[in-house]
């Protein structure tokens, strides 16, 4: 197997000899996709390349403050260019419209962090140990002697801010916060930075947090911690459905919870969104109902009304908990 | 004027020729006061010394998991050592009760980054520029040569974490990432870290915060958003008035919040706390309601009832705003 120094090396030179390259990230684009990808734009543009940025589901807020999202296209362009570099797609598939004519460059790279997934790509750099791909895009730039400048430096440290949840998660290692400090030191804001992704709030999101918390409920001896969000909450808030988002979070903040479920009300479905403080395994519980996600953070959509999905989450959940010690 | 670093070398000699020393911290210490106090005791343990950890409001929770700190006391003890190190306290006062008995100790030593206060202590490292007192005491001990280990790392990584808001404030500088990587290379584990001083609400505290934030409401054209609790809330969810704490900063999450106001009913009077985006010198209409604090975080108390407070915050804020841009 060759080395990831090695790969790195050749990604780099066939940087160097490409005139013009599109860097693509992956749908319902995240902190470290985005930021990944206009932090390599930027890199390659430095080095006088022509570069397309794409993304298929171009840059929501809050990322839209990051430079070089204006540049943003929701295609390639017509002329394909000789070389399509992926960043954190962990299969094609996940670059959803743009799958196919991407699979039909001439030369495609993937950078990933991704544990698991389906390959692609000639060439593939691909380290689980990275906390963000932003945190291996950092040591690209450095491999291409781009200089750091305060635009790239915001984009990579955005990259791994949001991935590590703000320094929070497991995965914020010695080598990313080291990282961290060199692109704060190369101009990235982490104080401007923080406001932009995570002090925007609408007043309807936060209204739609305040009910969600309004209502919190324990099952399993307290092991259980749950919150559930009607239509109507919707309607008295004014928030749409992408409000949701972080909210999960909060639930799991509290003490107790060994799992944290959050379930929202979707015509005659019902959302389930589970966290673990690491425990149970909630994937397992996702997917014995049709879902899926991570050990510690998974989902999944199961028939209404409410009641009955709150009580059949609730039984697979103290199932996985086990008898408590 | 000595250099900080000559300061720094003068307070390892003491340390290294006395045998036994007392550190303290302020009262209604914080995470940067009772990690840096136990970080420190830990490094002189190692030296040899005996040591006595003293915070006069003892280890309040979340900091409870901290190394070392079911030794902390109250009080110095009968025989007073002949080193004391006070951290991170910006006059003899803030050491409350506690201020006179160590005032007679033979050495004193004030390890401090507040720009501002009252001068104290033989020896004084006052470091503005540092995020911290743990970014500057984990260069104080290793100028002792004692090599981080988990619990020295856990301490003073907690102390920066906290002091910077998570990394998010505007003093989370290079240098404050670079000595928590060190840090976390040590053995310190940013999420176990992170869950034991942010995800450890009480189900009250959580309920208290929804009742909160499902009574947003705005003046002054939108760039005020203020939030009121009453004594029915208390009541109603169980929590105290110390719960209250974190509550104003999910309020300035708010995107157009130029200023976030908490109300809280305590008897006849209103608590008042602001915050503010930088716009508006929030310690000023503080000041004119009789209380203080810094020009983007202050507070007050006022008379009662709740509207007439609400209405009087409202009217000096907006004219700390002036008319919109």
């Amino acid at each position: 197997m060759k080395s990831k120094r090695e790969t790195m090396e050749k990604i780099a030179a066939l940087i160097r000899r490409s005139a013009s390259a599109a860097v693509l990230c992956h749908m319902h684009p995240d902190g470290d996709a985005l930021g990944s990808m206009l932090g390599l734009a930027l890199a390659l543009e430095r080095l006088g390349k022509r570069v397309h940025r794409v993304s298929p589901d171009g840059v929501p807020p809050p990322y839209d403050f990051l430079p070089g999202s204006r540049a943003v296209r929701r295609r390639l362009p017509r002329d394909l260019p000789p070389l399509a570099i992926v960043v954190d797609c962990d299969g094609l598939a996940r670059l959803g419209p743009l799958a196919r004519r991407t699979g039909q460059v001439a030369h495609v790279v993937a950078i990933d962090h991704h544990a698991t997934g389906k390959a692609f790509g000639a060439l593939r750099w691909v380290d689980p140990s990275a906390a963000a791909v932003g945190a291996l895009l950092s040591e690209l730039v450095a491999a291409l002697g781009v200089p750091f400048d305060r635009e790239i430096a915001t984009c990579l440290y955005t990259a791994i801010l949001t991935d590590t949840g703000r320094f929070s998660y497991t995965n914020t290692t010695a080598r990313a916060l080291r990282i961290a400090a060199r692109l704060v030191q190369a101009g990235a804001d982490p104080g401007a930075i923080y406001q932009q992704v995570y002090e925007t709030k609408s007043l309807a999101q936060a209204a739609l947090l305040g009910a969600a918390l309004s209502r919190l409920s324990t099952a399993d001896e307290g092991r259980i911690v749950l919150s559930a969000l009607t239509r109507a909450d919707f309607a008295a808030t004014g928030a749409n459905d992408s409000d949701t988002e972080g909210i999960i979070d909060q639930i799991r903040a509290v003490r107790q919870a060994e799992v944290a479920v959050l379930l929202v009300e979707r015509g005659g479905e019902v959302r389930c969104s589970m966290r673990s403080r690491g425990r149970a395994d909630v994937a397992r519980v996702a997917e014995a109902l049709g879902g899926g996600g991570h050990p510690q953070a998974a989902g999944c959509t199961v028939a209404g009304p409410l009641a009955r999905a709150r009580k059949q989450a609730i039984r697979l959940i103290a199932a996985e908990l086990g008898p408590r010690a």
